[in-house]
C-alpha cells in the first residue's frame, strides 16, 4: 500500500513525505539505529530521479501505487550508494545533501547499516512495483535491476572508480566509469518503468540510448563542477578527483574538450529524444530534463570561461 | 537455470562448486573486484545452512532448481554479513573462513563492494526460487525475507551488538540481540523453504520455533567458544566480545550458567521438533543439527570444565 495518497506528477512535497515514510520503522528498533535511518530518511536530497521514475511508469500505463514504489526504490538504492561512496575508505566525503555525512554523525558502522536497511527496503517495494505488472515482463525487468546495480553495473563502476590510479588515464576510461557509477542508475530511472509497461524492445533500446547519452552528459558536469569549484576555492586547480586520483574526463580532455564533449552527448541525445518523443508525444516531460542539462551546460560554460580568462592550468 | 546438476541431499563438492560459480563474472570486471569476488567465492566454509536449506526445500517439494537458487541466495547473504561483520568499525576481525579477511586483502572497499554483489545477486536467486512457488504464496515469502533482513531483524541484531556498552548487560539483552543477529539467519534457512512449499501456519510456526530455540542454543555456543577457545581452534577471530564489550551471555550468566541455558534451549528445542517430525517424518535429516548441536555442547562442556578445573576469571 502507498502511504501516501498519488498525485501526477508528484510535487515535491509528496515525493519528500513518500521517501521519508516508505521505510517503516518498528518499535523494537535500536534507537542509535533509529537516529541514523532519521537522519538519512529525512534528508531526501532534489528528488528529481524518483519524480522521473513516477513519470514514466505512468506514461507507460503503471498505476500510482506501482509508480511510487518503483519511485521510491530507486531512490533508495541511490542513497544507499551515496551512503557507502562517503565512506572514508572511498569518497571520505563530509557532507550530504545539505548536512554532515552519516558516517561522521552515526559512526561508518552506523551509515553501512543505515545503507544496507534502504537496499533491503529497495528490493522489496522494487518487487511490489514489478509483480503488480504482467507476468511476461516480470522476469526481464528483475534481470535488468540485477545488472544495471551488481557486478554488470553500479558496483563495477565504484570498483574502476577506486582503482583508477591504476587504469589508463583516458576518455575511454572515464566513460567505462562513469557508464558503470552514473549511466546504470539513469538506465534504471528511465528504462525500468518503461519495461514494467510493456515498452517494445526499440522503445526500451532508444530510451537505454539517451540514458547513455545524458548519463555521460551529467558526469562530465559533475567532473567540470569538481575542477571549477575546487579552482574557485582554492585559486588553483586542486579539486577532490585530482587530490583522489579518481576520473574526472577534465583532466584528460581539458576544460574546453570536456565542454564540446557534453555539448556533443546533448546533441546525440536531442536525435534519439526526438524520434522517441515523435512516438510518444506523452513522454513529453523528458524535456525538462534536457533543459537541465543545458543550464548546467551555461552554468559550468560561464565558469570555466572565467576560469580560462584568469588562466587554467589544467591540460586542454 | 542451475549451473550444476542437482542430486539430493547435496554432497559439500556439489554446494561447493554451487556457491563458487552462482555469482557469473562478466569479461568486463575489473580485475581487482574480480579478485576479491574470487576470494570470498573460493572460501564457502561449512555450508551446513544451505545444506539445510536444499532439504528443507525439496522436502516440501520445491524443485532442485528452486531449492538449490534458495540455498545458495541464503548462503550469500549470510557471506555478505560476515564480510560487513568484519569490517573495523564492526567487529575487525582478522581471519574468516580459515583466510585472511577480505578488507585486509582488497581493502574495506574491496570487501563492502563485494558484499553487496553477493547481495544483489542473492536477491535475484531468492526471487528466482520465489517465482518458481505458485503466486499466492509468494508475497508472504517475500515479506519474510525483507522481515528477516531488515531493521525487524539481522541488521537490528547487528546495531544492538555494536551498542551493547550502552545498554543493560543482562541475557534478555544478550537474547534480543541473537534474535535479531543470530536467529533471523536460522528463521530463513528453516522457514522459508517451508513457507514456498505450502506449509500450513501452524506447521511454519513450530519450524520457526524450532529456529528460534536452535539460534539461541547456537549464539551460546558461539559464546562459549570465545572465552573457551583461541582463534587457532574456532578458525576466527576469538575472544574478542570481552575486549570489545560485544554482548556474551556467559560474561552475564558464567560458564555453568550459560551451559545450563543452552541445554535447557536443546530440550525446549526437541519438544517442539518431535512434534513437527511426528506429522512430517521427511524431516527426519533435521535431527543431523540437532546432533551437531549435542557434539557441541558436549565440546563446550569439556572444555569449560577443564577451564573451571583450571580456574576461570569469568564471573559465574
Amino acid at each position: 500500500m502507498p502511504l501516501v495518497k498519488a498525485i501526477a506528477p508528484p510535487d515535491s512535497n509528496y515525493l519528500t513525505e513518500s521517501f521519508r515514510a516508505s521505510l517503516p520503522l518498528p518499535a523494537s528498533l535500536d534507537p542509535h539505529f533509529e537516529e541514523a535511518l532519521r537522519h538519512v530518511l529525512d534528508h531526501p536530497g532534489s528528488l528529481v530521479r524518483p519524480r522521473l521514475v513516477f513519470e514514466m511508469a505512468t506514461a507507460y500505463g503503471l498505476t500510482n501505487a506501482a509508480a511510487q514504489d518503483l519511485a521510491i526504490a530507486l531512490e533508495y538504492f541511490h542513497t544507499a550508494s551515496l551512503l557507502f561512496d562517503d565512506l572514508p575508505c572511498m569518497d571520505d566525503a563530509l557532507e550530504r545533501r545539505g548536512v554532515p555525512c552519516a558516517h561522521l554523525v552515526f559512526g561508518q558502522a552506523g551509515a553501512i547499516l543505515t545503507a544496507l536497511a534502504l537496499i533491503n527496503r529497495a528490493y522489496a517495494l522494487a518487487w511490489r512495483a514489478v509483480a503488480a505488472s504482467p507476468q511476461p515482463l516480470q522476469q526481464r525487468a528483475l534481470e535488468y535491476l540485477e545488472q544495471c546495480l551488481g557486478v554488470s553495473g553500479l558496483l563495477n563502476g565504484q570498483s574502476l572508480d577506486l582503482h583508477y590510479s591504476m587504469l589508463p588515464h583516458t576518455a575511454e576510461t572515464t566513460a567505462r566509469v562513469a557508464q558503470g557509477k552514473t549511466v546504470s542508475l539513469i538506465r534504471l530511472t528511465l528504462a525500468l518503468p518503461a519495461m514494467l509497461g510493456g515498452a517494445s524492445t526499440r522503445e526500451v533500446q532508444q530510451i537505454e540510448r539517451v540514458a547513455l547519452f545524458w548519463g555521460l552528459a551529467y558526469q562530465i558536469v559533475d567532473d567540470l563542477k569538481d575542477i571549477l569549484q575546487g579552482t574557485a576555492q582554492s585559486g588553483k586547480t586542486s579539486a577532490r578527483d585530482q587530490l583522489l586520483d579518481r576520473p574526472n574526463i577534465v583532466a584528460v580532455l581539458g576544460v574546453k574538450g570536456a565542454v564540446r564533449r557534453l555539448m556533443q552527448l546533448i546533441r546525440l541525445g536531442d536525435r534519439v529524444l526526438h524520434s522517441l518523443q515523435a512516438q510518444r508525444p506523452d513522454l513529453e516531460f523528458l524535456a525538462r530534463l534536457r533543459a537541465d542539462l543545458e543550464s548546467e551546460l551555461n552554468r559550468v560554460t560561464a565558469d570555466s570561461q572565467e576560469l580560462l580568462d584568469g588562466g587554467c592550468s589544467c591540460s586542454s
